[in-house]
């Protein structure tokens, strides 16, 4: 699947049009910022994020141009993020192309995610609705709160509460704030505005689920990184959960349980290529497709509308999609 | 002077409130992001700017509550930009007390500052002006894109609007957004907060100036780094201009007009003794003096009252204060 699945189409207008307002952000800055926002804009992903946002506002009945200036905050939010992680992971590449600080010093990286950040919140703020506002802010201390906690937090943890809050924390809470934002800006009950807020919830935890999976199941030249990256980092996702659920006396596997971390590439190799071929991989595969379940039990309690049907595509497709 | 100067006093109580509010912003979250926040609101300054937001909102007749709110929201958006300040130049220490980045990693330092910037931007929407949020974004935007100018243009550059333009970015944008965000919650014209942000720019490019003064004329106790310390990293700031101006024959100067860094400590010690020693130092602060009239001004174009006799008071603090 690429960017050419269907419920990507009716949206495509508006898409150019949050890359425009994104790209737009660096007029009247330094031109050095400009640089920069034009190559992350070209260089970032599928847009899922402004997708979702679109989607689920048009279906509520939000004015069009608040909602492309909605999408753009949160993707423009979403790509400051990445800019400061990338320079904390040291990463040279994302998505196969150089990452600002492969090229920038950290000093200029720094700031450059951070006028990302001021830029995301004036946008957000030209929505002109404050609680949208409010839960785009809230929504960032989520995800620096969630990553300062990874960072603090040792190494090869085998906890499945802590690994929910985590994937919340770096995925599952902008998602909710997609489509709550969405619901914010638009002509709708509380109860609709909750129930579009929890099916955000629900298929911001699909995706980083199966993102997980795909860490251990995509080759290495899909994924741009080498197989089992997060794992290699000390980093437990819900496939090697599950492996140590089920395979408490596995040799490697207990030295995870005891809080060790694996010191050897080979130990790691090995126990990778033991996660991939086993059930764990069916058993986290089956957890994404319970929250994509939820997801579009949610979505049936919503009225009929092509909107929706698109909403169903898109969530069907977090679980089909490539990395 | 100290924080005892009588325009503090009728803000004492607010003043509490507002660090309170700041210290609360880790609350729900990571306990290290707690400590950094209390590390941070324990070695913080004067509080200059949340006293000018709330004497300025309660001379329009703020509701004080959101006035306090506001005024958190500044004071840790300036927090939050010193974090990230010190991490890039390397500073160890801040007003004599350890740096977050002298104990943290830069990763670690990076995300609280991210956080910081987060908690801020929610401070900023709970005042629910609309307005005042989108001011608030907008400067720091103005700050950032300030701090990459100076990252990107190179040192020793000896032009009067250049530095105008980088203690407005710098400093003055954020007096601005302290007195023009205070007026967007009060019940007043358009004019009057036109006024009150002229007001605040008057005073925050008079606050810089100083700054810079007292860079050359203070010693090395005081400043808590070397005297010239602008000067010695390739900052040219007004003392510097006017000697320049002054003295294009001086063979220190020629060398800087010529476009060149001084390369060597003793010639930059040299320079600054005779910059320090010179007129240029009492035609900067003429030049602060010119800013702080004009702040006056337009204070006498308010009705009289409490506030506006306190304001008078800061105004005239900004020159006499020490560093």
């Amino acid at each position: 699947m690429s960017t050419t699945a269907s419920f990507f189409v009716p949206v495509q207008d508006q898409i150019h049009r949050v890359e425009h307002l994104m790209r737009s952000q660096a007029e009247g800055h330094n031109p050095d910022l400009k640089a920069a926002l034009d190559h992350l804009i070209s260089s970032g992903g599928k847009r899922i994020r402004p997708t979702l946002t679109i989607l689920t506002g048009r279906m509520l009945g939000a004015d069009e141009d608040r909602l492309v200036t909605l999408a753009a905050a949160i993707e423009l939010l979403h790509t400051a993020t990445l800019v400061h992680d990338d320079l904390i992971d040291g990463s040279l590449l994302r998505r196969g192309i150089p990452t600002l600080n492969s090229r920038w010093s950290p000093g200029a990286t720094v700031l450059t995610g951070d006028f990302l950040f001021a830029r995301a919140a004036k946008l957000a703020a030209d929505t002109e609705s404050v609680p949208a506002i409010s839960l785009f802010a809230t929504t960032l201390g989520v995800i620096v709160n969630g990553e300062i906690t990874q960072l603090f937090t040792s190494r090869c943890r085998a906890n499945r509460d802590e690994y929910y809050q985590r994937i919340y924390a770096k995925t599952a809470s902008l998602f909710e704030t997609c489509t709550c934002c969405a619901a914010l800006i638009s002509p709708v009950s509380a109860e609709t505005t909750t129930l579009v807020r929890q099916y955000g919830y629900d298929i911001g935890m699909a995706f980083q689920i199966i993102d997980d999976v795909f860490d251990f199941t995509s080759d290495q030249s899909q994924l741009g990184k080498p197989v089992g990256s997060d794992l290699r980092q000390g980093l437990i996702t819900l496939p090697t959960l599950f492996f140590l659920e089920n395979h408490p006396d596995d040799e490697d596997a207990q030295e995870i349980l005891a809080g060790d971390c694996l010191h050897y590439d080979e130990q790691v190799s090995r126990l990778v290529e033991k996660i991939r071929t086993s059930e764990a991989i069916d058993l986290a595969m089956a957890e994404a497709n319970r929250f994509v379940d939820q997801a579009l039990e949610k979505l049936q309690q919503l009225p009929e509308c092509p909107e929706r049907h698109h909403l169903e595509q898109l969530t069907l497709y977090i679980t089909r999609r490539n990395s």
